[in-house]
């Protein structure tokens, strides 16, 4: 027989009854019914229990037994006694009579217990992970992580992508978050970087003629750690075509994102075909370009109905005067709310830093919309229809307003939307709702430095090329750039890349850029694209983020194995820590601590 | 039609002539007949031959292309002229004509052909990497690196392993070689470090009651540059299994490393069965640890034969009589060489730092083994025939003697044993040769300390466990470790964990370390295995080497995409490089450059 085991703790079935076997694992649960001990045996695949009595050689030792000891049990495999079967376990109509047992780990005190996935504070749970990875939930969500990363490789080499690892000491990129460095030892006062990502690795491999790439790749930001990312490292699927438009990147990457939702949706729906919503219509629409579909909310302009000359409220008055605008938001069947959901809703969004919603209660007076509420009377009636129509409300529903400034006004009509959706129970939680966000801007207005600046990635084809560089107002250009958005998560982003020197040196240029900065901050790259640029173009997908929502967790750290804390800590490794004289000097470098505050 | 193409360039066949279709790809080679112009089209795929005449509206256009350029070509597929078939290429009977041309992306004055795979120096090639990763044999190189990193990946998953991505910021380890360090921002004068390899993490996933573990894992060592090792960072196929013995870490990898060979063979034999060697008797046998078993030769020891009263060779019996041993190297059918054949090797062996081989070159005389050559005529017929028996050499070979303190005659014996083998033209080549080694010692004698020390990892379970610690001398013990070696090279190596804290502290205490040191060095790890460790082992496989030999080729950087050159410089990207004194001033670092020499 093994030296370990027989089977594992999950495979024992009726038709073993009779058998001897060994079984190795974790005594998950010992129950001791005086003269009689239970011992729940667990191992990654899954639970037997166990009976030893005081007939059994293995009684006396197997009283000394606690939590979390690693055994080996030797025995023959009975049925459970009749009206003790447990049916949620597979194993759960059989049981193991113990006649030997061996003692292959024990354990001390536990900080925290395994048994039960009872809540314990996190510090503990990091500091002692290999406990709280035992756990069922922890346990299963990292399976669960590991399978939708083989997944995503699967389906992606079935698209025809080759998986190719690129470096990770690398040079510091200047775009984007703050840089990790590793200071060189044999080149001293020089360093290397970690990869923010391999963006432009991956396009350097596209000039290099490998046509479909793929990567599990690991990026690193040096960004203050927060509530809803990792600090430090995190997985992308990194992907990468030549020879491309942005509607090839669209039917290609579409099938395998539905496919890994679909893969491990648990019978939650999952969006069949991927709506392409414009940027500037998520803003209007959802008053956000990371939009949560399973709302059915959505946000209407009316801006013109409250410009008519017929209104008389003066707050919204200004803010149109003023080049604003105002979002109406529905909330149907809200008429039969009380007066507290109203001003409860007023009172959120004076935390959100507005004045308030207006808002309008809807009617029906002999089959005419009728307005109630503090502004309905400022409202005259037809503009009042309209409105309704605009925003799809009738009698017995209530509409929102939200106004300021566009922007603004999108963004709170946004979260009221999510706000509104939430309190009336309109969100529709068993299903993955994804969508593509397109034609995303270009360029920005920073306002800090009082200059157009690339909205986001420098790297992508602007819409028309060089002659709409050329021609149009910078901040009306579109970029071939995209996002994939689910349950109002941004899971992936990309675009086609501006693979052409001369467009590539102009958009810079307009952002405040020379040739010579192109040329000092991406030399490797824009180097390559002096000697025969494929089209391009890619995406990358969030592999935490993916793993989270399909688990249903809360936290990026329930999907991981062993994360920092929030303070940037590796309380498992006690990482960051110091470092020898030695290793400075050979390093050649000196701390410099911050002066005291 | 598509943007850029209806077809790839590898995918045109005489079913497709007469239709129309658009390719795109770089200009390979091009070829001016004289109104006539060839172009061959080139991508991942494969290689189109195009043509445009003076009657094609593309003609002019054409003229100005030149190699490396992206273009994009529509025509009409025809067969090529009789005679003028390329057999060797898929698309070999067809060509292109070609009516519409568009230039993608231009290239300048190429710094490195592409065509031909012409030898160019290295320092260009890594500056200008993405024109070096278009050409043939690099290409065909990485692309084989993609497939057999897949092929690993999928016999790990077939054998029931998960992958799992362990940290890459994590604590510095202090076991082995030299850590890169990355300085944390968040708390100033604290440095995270870069994974050696995943060692501890693999361990503690154990202890997590992850059963089976792997990972393509990316590892991190400041170690001086060499040329057979790249600097930085390189890539070992990681594995870990719980509840297992020495003989189910075989059984389970030894199928999956012989699969990747047999998969990549590429006509080569691939040993059925991996031998088992011991330690020793690789020393003995072989010289070295990491035999090449393609050389058919077998060293033997033949101290006692020189230790016979009757030899009068005195250089050896004062070697014997100081503790030292002598080993005889075989030479097939050497009898017949010249005698430069044997002062080459003779002299070759000072280069070695030895006093020189011994040789005698044995004949037959009436049917009686006699000897000839300097040292013969000390050595009485009947230990000849001892030695030549022991050696397996007869009338007609020669054998060559390494004398010396046993560790140094051991290795120069299998030095020797190349060497012979290497002009006796006797190692057969088209074969990958593997086998483990294993009972590796697990302590060694530390000169410079004078201490005893850990052999190799001291993670390792010794074989006989506490009673061996605590009852055998620690030189003599063995350790639970072993290695796969494959024609000469170590392709992996592994070891049953020591998973008792016990043990562990004994362990360390011979090598004279305290419970203290332990628990400073590796906490996390050892503070696991207080609270219920399984037993398990595993192993870490090199991916670059073992890609290194399925290609045949003689470097790692032709089977790596964008490594560092041999100075540790990153040429494509430029890095290392200076910090900016902002990211220095965030980093509490001040640079300490070392005093100038």
């Amino acid at each position: 027989m093994h030296r370990y085991r027989s089977h594992t703790c999950g495979a024992l079935r009726p038709s073993d009854i009779g058998a001897d076997v060994r079984l190795s694992g974790w005594c998950h649960r010992i129950r001791d019914h005086g003269g009689v001990l239970f011992i729940d045996l667990r191992d990654h695949y899954g639970l037997t229990q166990c009976v030893v009595d005081t007939d059994s050689p293995a009684f006396a030792l197997a009283g000394t037994v606690r939590s979390e000891w690693v055994v080996r049990l030797d025995g023959k495999v009975r049925a459970r006694p009749a009206g003790t079967e447990n049916a949620e376990l597979p194993t759960g109509t059989i049981e193991l009579y113990v006649t030997e047992l061996e003692v292959l780990g024990p354990a001390g005190d536990l900080p925290l217990p395994v048994f039960g996935d009872l809540d314990y504070p996190e510090e503990v749970r990091l500091k002692y992970r290999f406990l709280d990875l035992r756990r069922e939930t922890l346990h299963a969500n990292i399976m669960r992580r590991t399978q939708v990363v083989s997944s995503m490789r699967r389906r992606m080499a079935e698209a025809g992508f080759n998986e190719f690892q690129t470096p990770i000491l690398t040079a510091s990129s200047p775009e984007g978050a703050r840089d990790f460095l590793v200071p060189s030892r044999l080149h001293p006062g020089q360093f290397y970087a970690l990869p923010q990502a391999p963006q432009q690795y991956k396009q350097l491999l596209m000039m290099s003629g490998f046509d479909r790439y793929f990567q599990i790749a690991p990026c690193f930001r040096d960004e203050d750690p927060r509530a809803d990312r990792f600090y430090g490292e995190f997985y992308q699927l990194d992907v990468e075509m030549s020879f491309v438009t942005q509607e090839d990147v669209f039917g290609t990457m579409e099938p395998v994102i539905r496919g890994v939702f679909e893969e491990f949706a648990d019978g939650k729906r999952v969006t069949d075909e991927f709506p392409r919503i414009t940027y500037a219509d998520a803003l209007l629409k959802y008053g956000s370009d990371k939009p949560d579909l399973r709302n059915p909310l959505l946000i209407a302009d009316v801006t013109p109905e409250f410009g008519d000359e017929g209104v008389t409220f003066n707050a919204f008055k200004k803010v149109i005067e003023a080049g604003g605008v105002v979002r109406a938001i529905p909330a149907p069947e809200a008429g039969m709310q009380p007066r507290s959901f109203f001003d409860k809703l007023n009172e959120w969004a004076r935390t959100e830093g507005a004045a308030g919603l207006g808002y309008v209660i809807l009617g029906d007076e002999d089959g005419r919309i009728v307005g109630k509420g503090p502004i309905a009377k400022f409202i005259p009636a037809d503009v009042l229809a309209a409105i309704a129509m605009r925003a799809g409300v009738g009698a017995g529903d209530a509409v929102f307003f939200a106004a300021g400034e566009e922007a603004k006004a999108a963004s709170l009509a946004g979260k009221a939307r999510t706000r509104i959706a939430e309190e009336l129970d309109l969100v529709d939680r068993e299903q993955f709702a994804l969508c593509w966000i397109v034609d995303f801007p270009f360029y920005e207005w920073d306002e800090d430095a009082k200059k157009v600046d690339f909205a986001h990635n420098p790297f992508s084809m602007p819409q028309g090329g060089m002659e709409a560089l050329q021609t149009m107002e910078p901040l009306s250009l579109k970029a071939f750039q995209y996002d994939v958005v689910c349950n109002g998560f941004e899971i992936a982003s990309g675009g086609i890349r501006n693979q052409l020197p001369d467009v590539m040196v102009k958009a810079f240029e307009i952002a405040g850029y020379t040739r010579q900065d192109v040329e000092e901050r991406f030399g490797g790259l824009y180097r390559a694209f002096q000697y025969g640029a494929p089209p391009h173009g890619g995406m990358a997908a969030g592999v935490d983020r993916i793993v989270m929502l399909v688990c249903g967790a809360k936290n990026l750290r329930e999907v991981a194995l062993f994360p920092m804390n929030q303070q940037a800590f590796d309380l498992l490794m006690g990482a960051p820590a110091e470092a020898t004289p030695k290793q400075l000097r050979e390093l050649s470098l000196r701390l410099n601590p911050p002066a005291k505050a």
